[in-house]
């Protein structure tokens, strides 16, 4: 390459750090410091080595991640405003970014996903590109999505580390030791390559470098200094997201090269349908997680972008199920969750497996004191709460196989037992469910007709048809969950009727539960409180 | 050491296998296949490296860890049975187990708290055992915890890696490459023994190794095979979680080394006060962060043994101030929040340091729409809600610099304005308390009164004072919260009206925010819903 085009993308480092000064000094925050120690990574980046339509920012072809020239430089100065989809970190809203950051540690496991789906589900020569901060390579995270890149092999991935010794209250732990993290990245079986961060030449042929390395994915460890080119604050602490100041010169960019355009074209925005309808006899007993596995293969037969990931779970889950019959659309994890949610969210970018625009579908088992011998631990009596706080998500609790099955394929709320003269409303949902119907036929036959509702979604809940139910129950509902009383079914029927004349109890897991037959548990936490705490009493 | 000494432990690992098999039968599920590849290690630990009081188990001279001998061998006929403290994981409920496990990767961080304290507080010569399986090995929380013992050096803490190639469903990622594990251990600053875990001698000579190694931890990765000495299930796929069969031969224990005594007594017992109370002026305005800052530093004037950590943030959570001056009572962890709290965990363990009984205080800043400029993935609006359904917990949300320091030191509920008309009582926590006693000023110029209550404990809620303020005003409530609707302080008052006629509307986060400056975003996200969704329409 000639010292012309070293030196235009040496000019562009310079520009972005221009840009990054002159828009955190207008919106009076942001991180111009960390922006400079990375400039020269990102011109070579984006002008050199990356692969990209402009025009076409969310195209199949492109190699995954954010680009320059994408939006006007005037919009800089509206960094952080509320009108501005320049955010403080990066999101959606702008269309060439895939996903949000800010949450340091989870991008290295979301680009494992898209490296994944390029290498086996696109089949396509596009690269992943991961740039992190040397403070932030500390988190679990990014050493179990280290350990998943290197495991899968996945050469089309190239990591980036810049190490610009400085955190945000102290130097990160491992400063500017080049050989420690270089010794760290070979043992997690990644190739890894040392360069000067402001070289750009360097820069230049360890991109290529990467490129070449077959067999395992790269990481380049790039030297740097936080606040490069700002002489009065370069390499020193105390200066993390504090804005400076300073006056940008003129210089035009670079061209950006085109992709390849050999990714397959995917449509995953039709309707997902079960293969075959759910089949079971009456009276069958079978386990949800085991429906979950049947409904997971049919819908895999619909559709072939449909994938599963699991964590060495997948005999319990019965997403083995899918393993055996389409062993390549199934990812296993290993004991490294946090890399599956991620590995997930990647593999759902730019629409290129099911999980329609990075909604990943997270399926849990085994969760209440239902679980039994296990113990506490493993009970996850918090996961509905956790759950419903996600704005835009959707809880299904499926209480037998066919719900299950059609869970899966997203199915509508059901009523399940009713008669004309209920006393009380009783609304739950999985386990509980079985539980309150058996409840509802013993006092059936005593004489007292309670209404069973199945709540099937958690969230969002049938707001109009719990007011209806209740009303044609003399104002009253009973809750029963199999969780801790904050933040789940109860809380969220309460929610909808809170302008309501209606009266509400909670039948929750009030203490921490110990191990125990799954049915004693039941009756010792949950159904238990009925005699001690009687509906009716109050 | 004697051929019969080696073979006394050879025995007790033989018969550690017998147990669980009988046990495990008993209960009808259970573990045994892992119990056996480690079946060893916990011999040679147990009764030949550990040092330990069988009569004592909490005593602070103590190796901390679990051990043999503590409960009649009859009991393990009741695992997992609800009426047995030995349930399916292990809890503290038992006398002599420190903190739960069964959550895999928590274990490292919590013995990494434990060695700190024996390091740097206790300053004695206990040591801390880690076991932890293969598959275990891979979370990243373990590596945050590898990451925290190498950088502080802590040479009395023995990490064990019982690498039995088998996890549940698959084999584990490294199998039975020892030296893939050697490589990361070395990478990350330890000193690392490959053993062959079935060979006592072997397991004798690397603790001692262990103990001898100065100025870096010892990991000690043992080769075993899952199931050894059940020769039809022995290094076989499928075997986790199952129980066995087999008898149990008679044997008796070696002895169990007495630790040396001179850790200090401890008592954290009394209650903690601000060594000066809050001192502000009225008119002065500050952050509560600030306020936590100088809260801390109160706190720990009045005892030697509070500690504070933090991930990398100290300048913004103002726990530097407690570093300016006792720079021994700080802990930097830098950016691993998982590793952070098992560390203040493991610290707290055996009430060595403040937050008695393993209550570790979890202090948060910057939440909420408020933070403005840094954007939605900085916002943890769900922080109310994860923390509400943790059994036991208590939330505090202090409103201003006052309630801040008061907060530290545990202070009681506040009323903040009430008049004898209220038309509605307005419950709101944190920023949102101000902006609702503005509003109340508002309103009260055009002669509407309402009441104002400061929840400031999220959990457990002032049930009483809710519900009589709640009647002095019309029975109608406004809660107020710059977090998302689920799981906060909304839901908490529902659920102590839930029998009351009381009704209730919800200001909240609705939608994912973007950035912005912080007082924008409140109007746009919370107090813009007024006029959208007034109170006093319904």
């Amino acid at each position: 390459m000639s010292q012309e085009e070293i030196q235009s993308l040496k000019d562009v480092a310079n520009k972005l750090r221009i840009h990054s000064v002159e828009s955190t000094t207008a919106a009076g925050s942001g991180h111009p410091t960390s922006c400079s120690s990375m400039a020269d990574i990102m011109s070579v980046l984006f002008f050199k080595t990356m692969k990209y339509t402009v025009s076409e920012p969310k195209a199949a072809n492109n190699d995954p991640w954010a680009e320059a020239g994408l939006f006007p430089t005037s919009e800089l100065m509206k960094l952080r405003k509320l009108e501005s989809d320049l955010e403080g970190h990066p999101t959606p809203r702008l269309n060439f970014i895939d996903v949000a950051t800010g949450s340091l540690g989870q991008g290295l496991s979301i680009a494992c996903g898209m490296a994944y789906c390029g290498m086996h589900y696109d089949k396509s020569p596009y690269r992943t590109y991961c740039l992190m901060g040397d403070g932030e390579s500390m988190e679990g995270n990014v050493w179990e999505a280290f350990n998943f890149a290197g495991f899968y092999k996945l050469d089309n991935l190239c990591a980036i580390i810049d190490v610009n010794r400085l955190g945000q209250s102290d130097p990160a732990p491992l400063g500017h030791d080049m050989e420690a993290y270089r010794l760290r990245l070979n043992s997690f079986g990644f190739h890894s390559i040392v360069v000067d961060g402001h070289d750009v030449g360097e820069l230049i042929r360890a991109f290529d470098e990467a490129e070449k390395t077959k067999g395992k994915p790269t990481c380049i460890l790039a030297k740097t200094y936080k606040g490069y080119n700002f002489p009065s604050v370069v390499n020193q602490e105390n200066w993390h997201g504090k804005k400076l100041c300073s006056k940008a010169p003129d210089a035009s960019n670079p061209k950006i090269k085109s992709p390849v355009a050999v990714a397959p074209i995917v449509d995953i925005s039709g309707i997902f349908k079960l293969s075959k309808p759910p089949y079971y006899r009456i009276g069958d007993s079978l386990a949800t997680r085991e429906a979950y596995g049947t409904g997971l293969v049919k819908i895999a037969q619909d559709n072939d972008r449909v994938v599963a990931l699991d964590g060495d779970m997948k005999n319990s889950t019965f997403s083995l199920n899918l393993r055996k019959v389409m062993p390549e659309r199934h990812i296993e994890c290993f004991i490294c969750e946090q890399n599956l949610a991620g590995v997930g969210i990647g593999l759902a970018c730019r629409d290129r497996t099911l999980f329609p625009k990075t909604n990943v579908n997270v399926v849990g088992s085994h969760c209440g004191v239902s679980i039994g011998e296990d113990g506490p631990s493993q009970m996850a009596l918090e996961d509905l709460s956790m759950f419903r706080s996600l704005p835009g998500c959707t809880i299904f609790y499926p209480s037998d196989a066919v719900s299950t099955e059609r869970a899966v394929e997203l199915a509508a709320n059901t009523l399940v037992k009713q008669t004309m003269s209920d006393k009380v409303l009783i609304i739950a949902g999985g386990i509980t469910l079985q539980k309150a119907l058996e409840a509802a036929s013993e006092l059936a036959q005593s004489g007292t007709n309670v209404r069973v509702m199945d709540i099937f979604t958690v969230k969002p809940v049938d707001k109009e048809g719990i007011i209806k139910n209740a009303t044609e129950c003399g104002n009253k509902i009973l809750t029963v969950e199999d969780h801790y009383p904050e933040g789940g079914i109860g809380d969220a029927v309460l929610d909808v009727i809170s302008m309501e004349d209606i009266k509400l109890k909670k039948l929750a897991v009030r203490e921490v539960p110990r191990s125990g037959p799954p049915m004693v548990l039941l009756e010792k936490h949950i159904s238990g409180q009925t005699s001690k705490q009687s509906y009716h009493e109050d």
